[in-house]
């Protein structure tokens, strides 16, 4: 399961009967990320099985209550684990305060290092990279100062044609084959043309994370065509206006962004507690965008290698 | 329903699954009270059909995250439902500052005051009282500064004999005979005698919460002949080693305390997730002090009047 992402809440502010408040749980390549943390995401967590002490990075939108305060008590249940590697923590300004204020009144020391990677929420920036991927921040129009984040792989290597393979194949061949270099010998003769021994690589894939906003154009160019939108949609049509006071946004605007920036699949989540029946919110979604699900607690979308 | 206890969550530090971290709701007389709140309580007190928007004063015995990390997001949740009335919080110094703090960035003005009463946990201190009972903490001995509380009403009026009630009674009479006193005319002739027309009150019970602590024979002056005694019981016997590193207690140390202190009943919590089946913590106070419960998530104790 190379990039495989599952949904631990789906709620907005206000928890619903059943709904937790906004957190996820991301896997890309044997990295493990963590995307916000609301109330209770240790208890999702457990429930669906995620490999907590794997997981090495955590994103915070913004610090609004339903999206961080899970946190602490996730924090304090690895150091009960025995937890021993580092944890980076990437959030707006704040967080580092709140929660070594909270550690200094509960007079504990941490077993394993937090590093606080503090951003801001109105550039974009890159938080993370490695050899196979990278995150950066998506900026949002929300009450708060809020950024979402975009998980996108780097182009993978050719792959080796297994109906071609040859006995004289050494190590460094596969290495600049799968590099996409043709191999030639000492003398500059051509051993192994690019084109006849590999295939080309994986598709690489890529997850927007669009936490709390209002309707939001300005971010359709940066998330352009990826393989996986969730975007909020707290409200349907008909409470526009509560979507409006309060920036957030409705299923048909989730929608029409997806549309607009061309992506494969839209997800959709941070649902107002006042409705019961979350296909009511779809519906208005589907005429826009016909690729669009819901985001609800336990639902997992596995992207195909 | 003059006196009950409903308890919210069973669990010590590490949740279990299907615990939740410690949290009870006490109503006396119609006073609404909400003793620790771990994360998520607010889930707890939906479940349960706790109405929250009566409760008027939290009580916070100390600040380990267990303990108080579900209390943000409850407070989050009565703003958003629009709570207007003043909130009471009592807690050892530091609680005051972390709230403040998160509002600070999450730039929430709640709809409604929260009135911060910061308290020496090491003192027996009375921190609420009214004409029908008081609240005072108890000294508690853990790793970190920790107090118990103990509620108990106030002796109650005598109550009016139903068999012998006369025509001729006053308001001004019933009052007289309800607060024990005999009733004259003007010319100092014995109209009524009090024992002639009422019954004695009805029982003033008592409750006293021994949240995290050692073994601490301090305070069975305090707690003795309660109604009712939570006391928490971490460990069973074979792990007292743990007990004392940790500075919680066993069950059989909680039934002897139960016993030494005369109460009436007792209830045993803050079970280490590292029991799958409290029965066997029941079993080892049982034949220490019989009238034993557990105080599970949901279980509910009545004081009759």
């Amino acid at each position: 399961l190379a990039f495989r992402l599952t949904i631990l809440g789906s709620s907005g502010a206000l928890p619903a009967i059943g709904r937790f408040p906004t957190s996820q749980y991301l896997t890309i390549q044997n990295r493990h990320f963590l995307i916000d943390c609301g109330e209770g995401a240790q208890i999702q967590m457990s429930r669906f099985q995620v490999p907590v002490n794997k997981i090495d990075h955590i994103f915070i939108s913004h610090l609004h209550g339903d999206h961080y305060l899970g946190l602490m008590p996730f924090l304090f249940s690895l150091h009960l684990n025995k937890r021993k590697d580092d944890l980076h923590l990437y959030s707006p300004k704040g967080l580092d305060e709140i929660i070594t204020l909270q550690l200094k009144y509960s007079k504990s020391a941490l077993n394993y290092r937090l590093i606080f990677h503090p951003f801001n929420p109105e550039a974009i920036t890159t938080l993370f990279e490695d050899d196979a991927m990278t995150v950066e921040t998506i900026p949002l129009r929300h009450k708060l100062e809020c950024a979402g984040f975009l998980f996108r792989e780097k182009p993978k290597l050719r792959r080796m044609n297994k109906d071609r393979l040859s006995e004289g194949l050494k190590l460094q061949h596969i290495v600049q084959l799968k590099n996409g270099e043709d191999v030639f010998n000492d003398n500059g003769k051509l051993l192994y043309r690019n084109s006849d021994y590999t295939l080309p690589p994986r598709p690489s894939h890529s997850y927007a994370y669009c936490s709390d906003t209002a309707w939001n154009e300005n971010m359709i160019e940066q998330i352009k065509g990826v393989s996986l939108l969730y975007h909020e949609s707290t409200f349907m049509d008909a409470d526009e206006d509560k979507a409006l006071e309060t920036k957030h946004s409705t299923a048909s605007q989730a929608a029409t962004i997806a549309q607009r920036a061309g992506v494969k699949k839209l997800l959709l989540g941070h649902f107002s507690a006042r409705y019961k029946k979350l296909e009511m919110l779809l519906a208005e979604a589907l005429p826009l965008f016909h690729n669009t699900e819901l985001a609800i607690e336990g639902a997992s979308f596995t992207l195909e290698e």
